[in-house]
Order: structure tokens, then C-alpha cells, then sequence
């Protein structure tokens, strides 16, 4: 099974310092025919949520077998958990401080470990770095073929959860909110297709004053410069504006209130 | 033949979020044994003629065989074509929107074929990302082995050409602009060296008030802190800043004129 | 030796352009399985001293065997020479410039070649980019098992050395400098683990006109918030902050000076 070998990072470490490569040479070190994929080092400093959302946005395109390295981690060598998980067919390795919340929802959560072995470790392990000393090794001997089970014993597979930001159920309405905005200023909202009623052309959806018609299937739809509505690839109804910015020209921001109500036939 | 595995990136992603790691879950998950580089995913959004550029200026590092996935696209989900090509013993796969617009100047379009056959693509197509669900899979089967005639029909290969910026050309002078501002501040012009005369020491380079003697053949030639004009290692002029920054000194930016002139012996 | 395929890129040249790729390019065209590991591209143009502040802190995460190309080359074209480098069982390509500096303290210097044989170089060689026309190149020939002998002749192994900033010691304190400042704003001195007495819960930190108390372990050893010393995950003398970046809150940046004092048992 080579997907076995295939090894993601998704950390809040940036890419301007060597943090991330001194992982990747800690993992080739051991694997050197592990395949390493960056899912983003972009997420902001310690921002556990924004983590767990990337993780949850990125999961679905990554094949069975895969074994993601995650690491937000404010709490670093304090007593918060590291873990290994095995759901939805893939492997996480992280600490256990919620960025599974939202993976979590979709998938069952299969096996819990503790990463307490310490000969699966790299000596002397930083306080700091768990991501290089711990997390990163852990990750290569489990690709080379190790069980879960000799990195720790099982823990009880209640993992610590985010509170994520709720959304409200009406008859014919919903109230959600942006929890994301990507690099085209497209406004990423906690409102999936499966909040949405089934036929949804009649959807009105309104942002910061303004009330928008219709559910779009892509951005040329509308006329260049337009504000639309639409499903994003991750399946979240989304914001957007055709060829150009909606968070720039709604000035919105994450957290910003999103209403959607519907006529019912 | 190995190279067959390598799959390169260009997109307008960036990679702050996880869409260029989405299309690599998709390829790997398919071709575990693809080599993936990236190339730039920093085009501005949207931006179709700055892609050509970074296209025309990375092609000939790769070797024969490597397969270009270039995905800056503005139409993405509206009736633009989606092509597979193979030009310059290289291979091509995205939106036909001019993104060859440069490098099929310089290497005559052998195949292109319209990327139609719905099984070669990840199932369901997002409208809105088909970076991940059309031409990353695309890709990756390309790059085992499967021939480009079957994913889909071959179609005229009259691509969508875009209006690059002309260079004007006197007796003894041209006229050209700068397309291209490099991290170090250095200025790309769309002058390449064929359009220079083969012996131009004579060469007085005019742009923004200042006036440039001769060719030089790398920076540190010139003084700390002077202004010079050479050759770029893409072939085309460039005006630069011995330990500094051409365009913040000359307060330059991209579409600034660029006159050479020369005597003749 | 798998590991000797593992080729690792640091340089000064950012990842919005193409030229990261470039170099990838030329790689993987004459080692289609080299494993190539971005180390970082955000080096400060043409700083070679934070360059190699960048390597001596990668170094240690990388296999036996690996190959770094190491590019902050300012005199690029001009008389310095290029180097190709064994030390530390790993091995070095790059201009030799002082990028060594501080690696070269810790591992003796093997062997050292000047990298001449132009058989070995992309053709025609760029002045000005001799990361991709003669660096790569040599360090995929190099990772093929070609010895370094035939890349050139031996030259004398006295390298280029930067001026590094000093640290002064005194009877029970030393005075040293901040070097670096990464993502999350922490502050990292030129003070390593083996300056500091052996016992050293009585350290005191001066900074800023701070005065900090004893030597943490982790950062949420402290209340959220606060600023702290401990050890980097690179063995520096660490100001950090609890939650936040002791670079904003202390307005401290890279120079600063950084005084510890200690008292004897």
C-alpha cells in the first residue's frame, strides 16, 4: 500500500523559518521514501479553530492510508495529550486540543493512542518542539509499517472539542456565520449544503445589508463585479464576488452574520 | 521513462489555504509514485497573462515528459475549454485562456485534446475547483501511462491567445515595457535577447528618466548601489539594482517603457 | 543509502517567482528520484548571515548523506568561488561566502572542492543564476554518486568566514545578542545551552529593560501573556511570550543586546 508513505504537515509554523524543514528531515531521516505534502503552515499563530477547519477542508482529498501531522499547539510540553487517531481510513498525529473537531463530526474516531513510547521519540526531545521530536517520528515509523499500539497505550477516544461556532435552525431560515476567508476573498461560511433545503432556488441569503437571490453553481454565472452566492468546494455556502474580492467589498470579516431563509413550494 | 512522474503546479492559489494541497491529495491518491513541484501558486488572482509569464519563464528547466498543471481561471464552471496539449516534448493541462499564450511562441502545439471523459475526473465535480477535480486527476492519469487521446476528443489547436504587451521596433532602437518585478526588485522587460543586436555593447538602455550604458553580464560588475542592465537568466532584459532594488529606487512598476537604442559599427 | 538522494534548497529567492522551480527543475531532470526538501526560500535578500543562521539551525534534522544547496549569493558571477562541501557527514553546494559560518564551528570541514568541471554545469550557464545552471546540477550528479573529486580540484578548506556578533563573558554573566526573531515573535540569541552554567535556575535575563527570572522549560509555563526565557528548539537562549510575540510587546528586534547574570552556589 504505498499510500502508506504518504505524509501531510498542516502546521502554524510559517515557512520562513526551518521549522517545518527540520520535520521533514526528521521524517526523511527514518522514511526516506516518504511522500510529504504541505496542507498549509499559514494557520495563524496558535489558532487551534482555524487549524482544525484547514484539516477538516483539506481531509477529503487525501487517500485512504494517509497520515496527517498537525500541529497547532500552544500548549506545547504542558500536560495536553499527543495522540494518534486512526478515522475516516486516514491517521492524524497531533495533540489532542480540538483540531479533530471538525473531522470528527464526519467521521468516527476508530482508535486512540497516547504518543508516550519514548524510544519512538527523537532524543533529546524538545519542550518546544514536539512537532520535530515526537510528532514527526511518530508519523515515520508509522508509515514504515508500526502499529499504532506500540507508539502508547489506548486512551478513551473522547477527544477534547472545539466549541465551534453554532448555527441556528428556523422553519425556513438559518443563521450561520463566516469562519473563513480565502486568499481570493471568497467568504467561507459554517453553513453546509446539508443545512440547505434540497431545492434551493428560491435561497435568499443576506450579509452585511445586503440580500442576495439564488444559489450559484460558479462565479462567471454572474456578471463581473457581482456578489453571489454559492456552494464552495468544500460543500459551505460561500460568499463570493466575480472576479474580485467579496470580503473586500462587503468589509467582512470572519465572525460576520449570515442569514439564508427560503420559500417552501 | 521516470520523468513521466513528475507533475508541476501553477496556480493563483496561493498557499495560505488548502487548495494546492487538495490537488496534490488527488494526484498522489491516484499516482502514489508522481513527483509533484511546485512552481508558483503567488500569480495574482486571477490573472491570466501574469501565469503565462511564470509558465514561459520555468518551462525549460523541466525535462521531456513533465506534465504542467497551470490553473488560472477566472471562467472556471463557464464554457471555457479544458485542454490537455503536449508542446516542446512537455505537457499541458488546464483552461484554455491563454495561459500558453508565451511558451506556444516558442514550441509549435503538437496535440490538444479537450478534456471532456467524465471518468478521468473526481467525482462530484465542484463548479468551482476544477484544479482538484478535473485537471489534477487528469494529470495523474496522464502521468500512468494513459494516452491523451482518451480523455477526451482532439480539437483545433487554435488556443486563446492573449494580447501580450508588443515591442516596437525602430532601425537602430526598440521600444518594449517591463511585464515582470522579481522579490530582489529587478525589472523583467518583454525584450528578450534576439531582438537585441548580436553585438550590443553599444547599448543605451532608457527607462524612467535614467539612462543606461552597455550590457552588463552580472550585478556585482557595477558598483554597490548602481543601476544596470543585463541579461535575465529567462533571457529577456532586465534592469537591476546592484545590491538593492531596481523598481523601489526607480519608482517603477509593471507597463513602465523600456527604449534600447544602439549604434552601429 | 537512500538518504543520499535527499537534496535540500535554502536560498534567498522567495516562492512568488519562478526560481525555486527552476532549480527543482534541473534536479529532478538528471535525478528523477531525488527527494527535494525546501529548507526555507524567505532568507532576506542577499543576507548571508541570516542564511546561515538558517542552515546551522536546519542542519542537525537532516540525515547522513544529505545534500544542501545552500544560494544567498550576492557576488553571483563575480570572482567568489563555488564550493562543493563534506562536513559533518552531510555535504554543502554553494557560493563560498560565509554561509558555512556558523555549521563549520560545530563539524570540522572534510573536504572541499571547487566546483570548475563544467561538464558538469547546465549549458549555457547564466551569469546570473548559478543556483540553477551550476548548483543543481552538481548536487544531483553528486546525489547520483558521482564523487565530489570530479566536480573540481581540492582547494584549501580556510572558507570564507563571517564577522558573527560576539558574545562577551564575564565571571557569572555573559552579554550577547538577539539573531533572529521567527513567525510567533520569538526572540533568539546568539547565547547557546553551553554558555550557561550547568546549574542555571538562577539565571537572570535582561532585555528591553526587562528583568526575567530563571529558565522555563515550555512556554505555557508561564500565565498567558507573559514573557519568558528558555531554551530554543535549536539550543539558543529563547525571550519568548506565552500566547503572544515578546518581539511586539518588548518593540525588540534583531541586534538587541541580551545580558544574563548568574550567582554560584
Amino acid at each position: 500500500m504505498p499510500a502508506a508513505s504518504l505524509i501531510t504537515l498542516l502546521t502554524d509554523f510559517g515557512v520562513q523559518d526551518t521549522y517545518v524543514a527540520q520535520m521533514k528531515g526528521v521524517i526523511l531521516g527514518l522514511n526516506p521514501n516518504a511522500t510529504i505534502v504541505d496542507v498549509t503552515h499559514a494557520i495563524a499563530p496558535q489558532d487551534v479553530f482555524h487549524g482544525a477547519i484547514c484539516f477538516d477542508e483539506a481531509f477529503d482529498a487525501f487517500p485512504p492510508g494517509t497520515i496527517h501531522v498537525v500541529v497547532v499547539d500552544p500548549g506545547v510540553g504542558s500536560a495536553r495529550r499527543r495522540i494518534g487517531v486512526e478515522l475516516g481510513g486516514q491517521r492524524f498525529v497531533g495533540p489532542d486540543n480540538g483540531l479533530l473537531s471538525l473531522v470528527a463530526r464526519r467521521y468516527p474516531v476508530r482508535r486512540v493512542h497516547e504518543l508516550v513510547a519514548s524510544q519512538f521519540h527523537r532524543q533529546p526531545v524538545s519542550p518546544t518542539f514536539h512537532g520535530r521530536d515526537i510528532f514527526s517520528p511518530v508519523a515515520a515509523y508509522w508509515s514504515l509499517g508500526e502499529d499504532l499500539s506500540h507508539f502508547g497505550p489506548p486512551v478513551d477516544s473522547s477527544l477534547v472539542e472545539l466549541q465551534a461556532p453554532k448555527i441556528t435552525r428556523f422553519e425556513h431560515e438559518i443563521v450561520g456565520q463566516i469562519i473563513a476567508i480565502d486568499r481570493f476573498g471568497n467568504l467561507i461560511s459554517n453553513i453546509t449544503q446539508s443545512d440547505l433545503p434540497s431545492d434551493s432556488t428560491e435561497l435568499v441569503t443576506q450579509i452585511a445589508g445586503r440580500r442576495l437571490q439564488g444559489l450559484n453553481q460558479f462565479y462567471a454565472q454572474q456578471p463581473h463585479g457581482a456578489v453571489l452566492v454559492l456552494l464552495s468546494s468544500g460543500g459551505r455556502l460561500e460568499i463570493a464576488r466575480n472576479g474580485g474580492s467579496a470580503s473586500q467589498i462587503l468589509q467582512v470579516g470572519i465572525g460576520e452574520r449570515v442569514h439564508v431563509s427560503w420559500h417552501v413550494a
